[in-house]
């Protein structure tokens, strides 16, 4: 793997463990949406439980952004964090027109060899 | 949700299902890849218990693609399909620099409301 390249994969451990599948698409417009998206990775990652996150976002506006959790619990704490409730407010009246959540136990995983 | 971005999103049953989270770095070069993706999303389309995709990809090359699947046996019979094995050898050879593939099984579903 390119060390260039190594840093938007997260480093996980074995399964299983809990993602969020958070698929969105964007509202035109930047409306301060960067300095979120920075603030709540920065947060989120501070926060019990966290493992790691990946994100991509295409020129269409239309993203996947998947964050990775040793339990519910710490998925369910993170959904109720204070900072992140106004996050998710404010996107639910500015930044996304539609998003879909889907909450998932990886059983099992596997990675490119070499 | 707007018509012209509602394509985007998959429209799947409610949960339990599995999801297929496959994150990849593209190597540099077209190399036939748009025609594969194209091929394969086509071909998964018409798989048994098959039930939708979605994907992102940002101009760094860094992508997740989300398929989602009724069964565990319905994930491990595309796996093994014949011409997807040969896009898998290919993309291991030449479109991925790195991939990292996580199977899970989605127990919660919930979306942007109005």
């Amino acid at each position: 793997m390119a060390t260039m390249t190594s840093s938007s994969f997260a480093k996980l451990p074995e399964p299983p463990y809990f993602s969020v599948i958070f698929s969105s698409q964007r509202t035109a417009g930047e409306n301060g949406y960067g300095n979120m998206a920075k603030r709540m990775a920065e947060l989120a990652s501070g926060q019990p439980g966290y493992l790691g996150v990946e994100s991509a976002r295409g020129a269409d506006g239309f993203g996947i952004t998947v964050s990775y959790w040793a339990s519910l619990q710490a998925i369910a704490a993170w959904r109720s964090d204070a900072e992140h409730r106004i996050a998710q407010e404010t996107g639910n009246a500015l930044w996304y027109e539609h998003y879909e959540v889907r909450i998932a136990c990886v059983e099992r995983a596997y990675a490119k060899q070499g």
